[in-house]
């Protein structure tokens, strides 16, 4: 289990939410949804922002938005609304709030 | 003119890339079009993402595009792809990518 670094580090990443289990914790849409709601002043409750320095975040994938509110909460990204917001979001929190916003369903135009 | 930090900000902005006019370039969707042929490979030629740790770009606002672009390019965020790729930007190049998938229209279902 321990072969090489990135096998450490996997591990390291769930030691504090998991004993044994995938180093991404499973989201859930429906919770997701419901702690979205503080999330929705900027970037909609359909996740289509309400400010043009804000992105539109529905329909992204779950795997980006993990990234990046782990980046915003560690630091690695910095916006001064988002670094505080992300500060006391848990794992499950992230992947619960990733699972909500990738649920909602994007059709694209592209113009002629 | 230079009523209070805001407005000095601005002007300073402006100071290095032109004498009188706009603190942002104004982008050329068709000219972004076809300079982000670049682009296409991990965000799609539609703005849509083919892989999950890419974003989806389109229909992103204009302002947040050139930021992030801008923020690749000057450091301040930071990817192993995009810090590459928007050094060379001109803010002309980034005003005209921005522009282009800034046009491309979004529309979202969130589920029941």
């Amino acid at each position: 289990m321990l072969k090489g670094i990135k096998a450490g580090l996997a591990l390291l990443a769930v030691a504090g939410t998991a004993v044994s289990g995938a180093a991404w914790a499973a989201g859930d849409s429906a919770a997701g949804r419901a702690k979205a709601r503080q999330c929705a002043a900027c970037h909609g409750a359909n996740g289509v922002a309400k400010m043009p320095n804000v992105p539109n975040i529905a329909g992204e994938s779950p795997i980006y938005l993990e990234k990046q509110l782990k980046a915003f909460r560690g630091g690695e990204r910095a916006d001064p609304q988002m670094s505080v917001i992300a500060k006391p979001l848990s794992d499950q929190d992230i992947a619960d709030l990733a699972a909500w916003y990738a649920s909602i369903k994007v059709t694209v135009t592209v113009p002629e």
